[in-house]
C-alpha cells in the first residue's frame, strides 16, 4: 500500500515554512512586507565572486572531484589558519551548503535510536536530518532570561544515556546569537571526551562575532581532535546562500571515510558554486570589514529599538545575525501569522519566525520570534515602527 | 564510544572509485588513460547556457526557492510536453542532481526493512541511497546472454514480501543500454498496480533513444499516476554534470509534500545551476541533434570494435551512453586495476568500471566490465585498439 515513510511523517513542516503562503498572499493585497524571518542577506557577494563565474571559460560543465576543488581545498587551508584552525587539504571535504555537511555527519555517526544533546532553542533543520538518521534530539533548555547562556554541566549529565552519540553546537548561535565562553566550550570538550561522544560544531557565522575576544573553533579544543566534526558553508560569509557551498571537516579518518562515501554517492558538490566560493577567499579586506561593521550598525539599530518597545526584551546578541525576542504576546505562531493576515500599518507589515520552531520541549518559546538583522538600517528603522504598531493592535497582547 | 553509523559500515566503496587512485598513479607514470568508466560526457554544454552564466547581473547569489526557481518549473513543462509527460509545474520539484531526487525519494517513501525491487545490474549508488534509509535492495536478475531484458512477470512475482514497497527501473538503463520495451513496462504497471507499489523510474537518459520507436515514460502508463515518481537530471541531456540540477516529479501529492519537508531543510537547489539549466531548454535544436548523432556514431563505432575483438561480446544498447561487456578475463576488479597498475600499449591505456559493481548477487558480473561512450571517435579506436592488446597480454584470461 503507497505509505509516506515513518520519518516523512514524523518531520515536522517548519512554522516558518507554514508563514510563506500568507506572506505571498500579503504582497498581493500591496502590503509590504520586511522579511525578518530569515536569515537571507541583502548585502552583496563580492564582486570577485561574481567576476569569477562571468569568465567562466569552460566549454563543459563537468563534474568535480567529489571531495571538492583540490585548489579550493588547498587554498581553504590558509583561510582556516587565520582562525587558528589547523587543517591540511586531506582534512577538508566539500559539500552542497552546511546542510549537507549536517546530513552527511549525522548519516555517518548516528544509528537509528542514538541521542544527541543539542542547546535549544536550536536549527530546526537539524532536527529534519536528525529524524532522517533516526535519531532523537534530546534538548538542553537556555532561556531568554538567562541570555541563552549554557547550563551548568549536570544539566547536560542528565540526559546523557548509553544511547548517546554526540553534542551538536551551533556558534555563534542561530536562532539566539548567542556566542559560548571559553569555559562554557571547556565544560563542553570535557563532558565529549569523558563520555567519548562526536562534538558536531556547526561554525558557520564565525566571521560575524561582536565581542572582541578572539574566536574560539571546535578544533582549539585540547584532546577532543578525534571527536570533532566541524560544519561551515560559505552562504553566510560572502552573501553567497544561493550557491550551495559548504564544508565539512574532521580529523577522523574513519568519519572522512564514510562521508566520502556518501560524497561519491552524490557524485560532486556545484562546480560554478565552488569556483565562486574559490575566488570570494581573494575579496579585498575591506569586503569583510564594511560586512562586519554594516552589521554591528544593524544588531545596535534592532536590538536598541526593540527594547524599547514596552514588554518586548531581546538580550544583546554577541554573534551571527539573530537575535531571539520575547514578546508580549500570547502564541507567536498566532501573532505572526495574524502580522501578515490581517495587519498592517500605512501598507506595510512583519515577517518573523515563531519561536515555537526552535524549541523541541513543547510549550517553549511560545511568546519569543526570530528576528535576522539581514535588512539595511532604514528598514529595520521601519521595520521596529511597524512592530511597535502590531504589538499595539494585536488582539493577543499579554502583558 | 565514537564509532561509524551500522549503515556507514554497510555503504560498499565502489570499485570504480577503488580504482581512481590507480589511474592516477598511472597517469603519473606518463601513461595516457582512455576513460571509458565514467559517465562524463566530454560534448560541449550549449552556449547558451554558458552564456547566461558569464551574464549572471545579481549583486546578490540569495536562495532560490527550496522547490526550484519557479520559471524553471513552468519552461520544463512545456519539455516534458514533447514527450507526452503531462505534469504542471507543481509537480516539478527541483532538485540538486538526480541524485538528491533518489535519496529524497527513498528517504519520503521507504522506511528501515522495506524492499526496493531493482533489475540488476544496477546503477551501484541506488544501493548507497538505499542505505541511507535502511531500505533493502532485492535484486532481479537480468544477464548479458540475453541482452538483459527484463525476466518474465514470475521472477519479480517471487521476490515479493509483505515488506515490498517498490519497484525502480532506470530506463533507459545504466549500465546495460538496455531499452525497455512497451511489453516489459506494461508488465511492470500490472505488477505496481496489483501490488500498490511505488514506481521510481530514473529516465535521465530520455534523450538518448536509438530504436526509433517513440520513447514510453513511466508517466505514460494508465492507472499508476499516484504510483510514480520520476527522476530526472540535466547532467548527461546538456553535458552540465557539474551544475547539480536534477527534479523530482509526481503527481502523489503525499509523496510531494514529504519530499518538499527535505527541500525545505536543505533551503534551496543550486541557483546558479538552475540558470544554466533554464537558459539550456532554449538550446537550439541543432544541439540535440549534433549530441545525438555523435552518439550514435560512437554507439556504432565502440560495439562493432568490441565484437571484432575475439573473446569479447557486447549487446546492441539501445539507449543511454553505456555498455556492459562480456570480456575473456578471470576477474573484472582484477583486470582493470591490472590495466592501469601494469599495463600500457606505446603509452596508453584503457580504464572501464568492473562488472561486479553494478551487481548485489555475489559472483555476478565477474567477467563483465562497463564502458561508457563519451569519448571522441578517434579516441573510441585507439581504446578498442589498446583493450584488444590487454587482453592478450593478461595474464588471467581465459575463453
Amino acid at each position: 500500500m503507497l505509505e509516506i515513510s515513518q520519518r516523512g511523517r514524523m518531520m515536522a513542516s517548519s512554522p516558518i515554512r507554514k508563514l510563506a503562503p500568507y506572506a505571498e498572499k500579503a504582497k498581493e493585497r500591496g502590503i509590504k512586507v520586511y522579511h525578518l524571518n530569515i536569515g537571507q542577506p541583502d548585502l552583496p557577494t563580492p564582486e570577485i565572486a561574481l567576476d569569477a563565474i562571468r569568465s567562466i571559460d569552460r566549454k563543459v560543465l563537468e563534474y568535480s572531484p567529489s571531495q571538492g576543488i583540490s585548489s579550493y581545498r588547498k587554498k581553504l587551508v590558509d583561510y582556516y589558519d587565520t582562525y587558528g584552525i589547523e587543517v591540511t587539504p586531506d582534512d577538508i571535504i566539500i559539500t552542497t551548503g552546511g546542510s549537507e555537511a549536517v546530513l552527511f555527519a549525522f548519516m555517518s555517526c548516528l544509528n537509528p535510536g542514538d541521542e544527541i544533546i543539542i542547546p535549544e532553542p536550536s536549527y530546526a533543520n537539524y532536527m529534519t536530518f536528525a529524524t532522517c538518521c533516526g535519531a532523537v534530539i534530546r534538548s538542553v533548555a537556555t532561556t531568554i532570561e538567562e541570555g541563552f547562556c549554557l547550563p551548568k554541566v549536570e544539566q547536560f549529565e542528565k540526559l546523557i544515556t548509553p544511547r548517546t552519540k554526540a553534542i551538536l553546537i551551533c556558534n555563534p548561535n542561530n536562532p539566539t546569537g548567542y556566542l559560548y565562553t571559553r569555559k562554557e566550550l571547556e565544560q563542553i570538550r570535557d563532558l565529549v571526551a569523558r563520555h567519548d561522544l562526536y562534538l558536531f560544531s556547526d561554525e558557520v557565522y564565525r566571521e560575524f562575532v561582536y565581542s572582541g575576544v578572539p574566536y574560539i573553533s571546535a578544533f582549539h579544543l585540547k584532546g577532543i581532535e578525534q571527536n570533532v566534526v566541524l560544519i561551515d558553508s560559505v552562504s553566510k560569509r560572502y552573501s553567497e546562500c544561493g550557491i550551495r557551498v559548504g564544508a565539512l571537516l574532521t580529523k577522523n579518518v574513519a568519519v572522512r571515510e564514510t562521508v566520502m562515501k556518501l560524497c561519491q554517492a552524490r557524485l560532486s558538490p556545484p562546480l560554478i558554486g565552488q569556483i565562486a566560493a574559490e575566488a570570494s577567499l581573494d575579496a579585498p579586506r575591506d569586503y569583510s570589514m564594511d560586512v562586519y561593521e554594516e552589521y554591528v550598525e544593524r544588531r545596535k539599530c534592532l536590538i536598541d529599538g526593540l527594547n524599547k518597545i514596552p514588554g518586548v526584551y531581546s538580550p544583546i546578541p554577541m554573534g551571527a545575525f539573530y537575535t531571539m525576542v520575547k514578546l508580549p504576546i500570547d502564541d507567536c505562531e498566532r501573532f505572526c501569522r495574524w502580522c501578515l493576515e490581517e495587519f498592517d500599518y500605512e501598507g506595510e507589515t512583519v515577517m518573523m519566525a515563531p519561536g515555537t520552531g526552535f524549541y523541541t520541549t513543547p510549550g517553549l518559546g511560545y511568546n519569543e520570534v526570530r528576528m535576522a538583522y539581514v535588512l539595511k538600517i532604514e528598514d529595520l528603522k521601519r521595520a521596529l515602527v511597524v512592530l511597535s504598531k502590531a504589538l499595539e493592535a494585536y488582539p493577543g497582547r499579554q502583558e
